[in-house]
């Protein structure tokens, strides 16, 4: 049987490594970190993700989405908090029974590697770093890092051992994350292009703790507060907490925010209702621990290497959270990354090279799309013409269920893709003006008739 | 005195040497490369360059504007071959007089870092590849490799020393090329943009000798051969030899020119004269040991990092060459730099503050202009409406020579910051879209009036 080297054991790579045995290949997973499942914190990264029909069927494959899905919160519909505090609008994602579901990625991510791990096929290495790959000699070279960044009580960190290791394989599965190594090692290969975009915002992540041992905000909705250039947006967890998201201008930030008196301010003028769930001490330790994280779009292209190396979730293709589908399409490489390995019979020159044709082109729509939304949330969402919008999709999505369906749906509930999901909407743009020329035109002959028909009976 | 370290001796990093020196800073410039006056082959890199009104001031400022241009073959105009092989159309490039310089690369490098070296101030460390920057400690990472590369008689390449250095210095410039070594070891910095886009053409650079002596072709101007997707090119070279270039997809040279016969089919159809005149050995025996060149375009932002660091040249904006800008940018960034020095007395952080939030935008722009320009070198050149701008344009410069500039002369023979050059076309484009809508208007009018008279004499 070949065998697969997976850089990371994330979302994605433990994802994989649970594919790659369901084959019957040889699996090992190198991941930088200790095993999560021994640490009392894991740091960085948001703490929950919302997961969406690609998701959904790539762990369904490994027979896993039901237990995921019954792990999280359903959500049906945004709830948009207007600035008085105090009134709200709700908007259906799709239609009755259509939702997404606010996942712990801990969670989801320890019963991955659990499910992977649980195959005598499958190896995982912790605190083993993926330094680089070699395309010749179809090695990679991998440092364990054991004990050196942690050191244990009476060990210095430059008494940690730091040992090189080279490892050989038939295929490398690159899931190592958004500063990806070995895309790193990779990008002096010919032709690659590579583009790495940091948006203006930054984002920084707080808590809503329960009140009276329940949810202090309906849980099953994306609550979402949006101001313009601020936005603020919370998730509902199972503990009863939510986790809340506070996207601005990094320059906000330092004007706005630098001090726990204008912290305060800011929370109590833009988010008046959310201030007072999240409670000022807790807001302020919060901003005084943690600085504003950074946000990037990374597209590459070629995906793959040398008939070797292929990228996948976010080393292939990070993108900014605004549609919920990094962590989707991550799952969704697994299930292409499968599909086509069943079509190509596991030739793994002719899977990669097809595998990389149909990816990279869909990668770039979502990550587009994502910032794309960025605009929605911030700002459309209380825009009236796009409220119209949305109605009309739904209304139509209802007469014409396989036909007209909205692009939210389309990205969000299918697994139509994403380039497809584009071209869709670009017909129905299409179709919808069509229409409103052809409203207008009736309405310029309804008037004519009707000035000829007053004036014929003397009325003009 | 501060002390300025140039990682890389190439044009841009040599003429900066020039105007530190100049400036009285200590300096110290580390180059990859054995030092080239002592070599007898220069690999890699195009042969010759068109030295314009931006790289001529850069020069200017020390003192050898006058020097390099007598060197150099003056070209006033674009004579494009048409495909029969023996008609010719010529496009000046401006008003009369008005020209750019085909320069040998090698010659004026060598200049450069000879002026630079009759400076006390400045020293050259050859075969010393400077590998990463520090900046809280304001240091490099240099290892000196010299003899690893080119073994001596009885020498193994593995016996060659790599010796590990620590250079300290005041402000780092890395002009060490579009593969930046420097940039490279600063991707991870937060919120760095950063993009490498190839092109899909490749390009091959080939010969044309003196016929009994003289130019074989007309030297005085830019022979273009403009056919669709394919160009050739070539420039005049002091030796009475034209340096010859072929731009054309990748797939193209796999697809036409795999093997000699096809090669020699591929001229003799699309280049009748220039067949002739290259001869049939030459071009077989170049295309059997030479493999096509990608081009990429690379932009990032900022230029500068952590008070310490400034990219400058290709490391900072590599550009498709089709504008001929690639050094008079890169030029233009040393005396760029020079002007923000003087308005801010030497100021370290707050010049290249300001260097960074000017260039970036003009990088960004002349890269975008040099791919567009490709556009109309492979086929806009014979397109009539381009033609008929190109007239309009050099009229109306003619009538209004310093209020109506054609974008090319902008470019070309001004220091216009490329992103005001952009924006005074979108005006010139608006002016002219208003001029027609006038002719129309006017045209109607008379038509109107012409009918009307007509009817009122009983013509119609």
């Amino acid at each position: 049987m070949p065998k697969v080297v997976i850089a990371g054991a994330g979302l994605v790579g433990s994802l994989n490594a649970c594919y790659f045995a369901q084959r019957g290949w040889d699996v090992e997973v190198y991941e930088y970190r200790r095993d999560i499942r021994t640490m009392d914190h894991v740091p960085g990264r948001s703490i929950n993700l919302a997961l969406s029909q690609r998701g959904k069927c790539a762990l369904e494959e490994v027979g896993l989405k039901d237990y995921i899905v019954e792990q999280g919160v359903a959500l049906y519909a945004r709830l948009v908090h207007n600035i008085d505090g105090k009134t709200f609008s709700r908007q259906p994602y799709g239609q009755p029974g259509e939702h997404i579901v606010s996942i712990n990625r801990r969670h989801l991510n320890e019963v991955l590697i659990t499910q992977a791990e649980s195959s005598k096929k499958v190896r995982f290495f912790f605190e083993h770093k993926v330094r680089s790959v070699d395309l010749d000699k179809k090695e990679l070279h991998v440092s364990f890092i054991g004990g050196s960044r942690i050191p244990k009580p009476g060990q210095s960190a430059s008494s940690a051992k730091v040992t090189d290791i080279v490892v050989k394989a038939d295929l490398v599965i690159a899931c190592d994350g958004a500063y990806s190594a070995v895309r790193k090692s990779l990008a002096n290969q010919p032709r690659f292009d590579y583009s790495q975009e940091y948006i203006g915002h930054g984002y920084l992540e707080l808590n809503i703790l329960p009140k009276n041992g329940e949810y202090a905000l309906e849980p099953n909705v994306f609550h979402v507060w949006p101001r313009g250039q601020l936005t603020l947006i919370a998730l509902a967890n199972r503990d009863k907490t939510f986790t809340v998201t506070i996207f601005a201008p990094f320059s906000e930030f330092e004007n706005s925010m630098s001090n726990p008196k204008d912290v305060e301010s800011f929370f109590k003028k833009n988010f008046p209702d959310a201030y007072e769930l999240l409670g000022r001490d807790h807001l302020l330790d919060t901003f005084r621990r943690v600085r504003p994280q950074a946000l990037v779009s990374i597209k590459c292209r070629p995906h793959d290497f040398g008939n070797f190396v292929l990228l996948a979730g976010d080393a292939a293709h990070a993108m900014a959270p605004f549609y919920g589908q990094g962590m989707n399409c991550g799952f969704e490489d697994c299930l292409v990354l499968k599909e086509m390995l069943d079509a190509c019979n596991d030739d793994i020159p002719k899977t990669l090279k097809m595998y990389s044709e149909n990816r990279v082109r869909d990668a770039h729509t979502i990550i587009d799309l994502a910032m794309y939304n960025y605009e929605e949330l911030k700002d459309l969402v209380n825009h009236p013409s796009y409220k119209l919008r949305k109605k009309i999709d739904l209304f139509l999505n209802w007469l014409f269920p396989k036909t007209w369906i909205p692009r939210y749906s389309m990205v969000t509930f299918t697994r139509m893709p994403y380039h497809k999901v584009v071209e869709e909407r670009q017909w129905q743009d299409k179709m919808l003006s069509r229409l409103q020329y052809s409203f207008a035109s009736i309405a310029a002959v309804l008037a004519i008739v009707a000035a000829y028909s007053a004036r014929k009976h003397g009325v003009l």
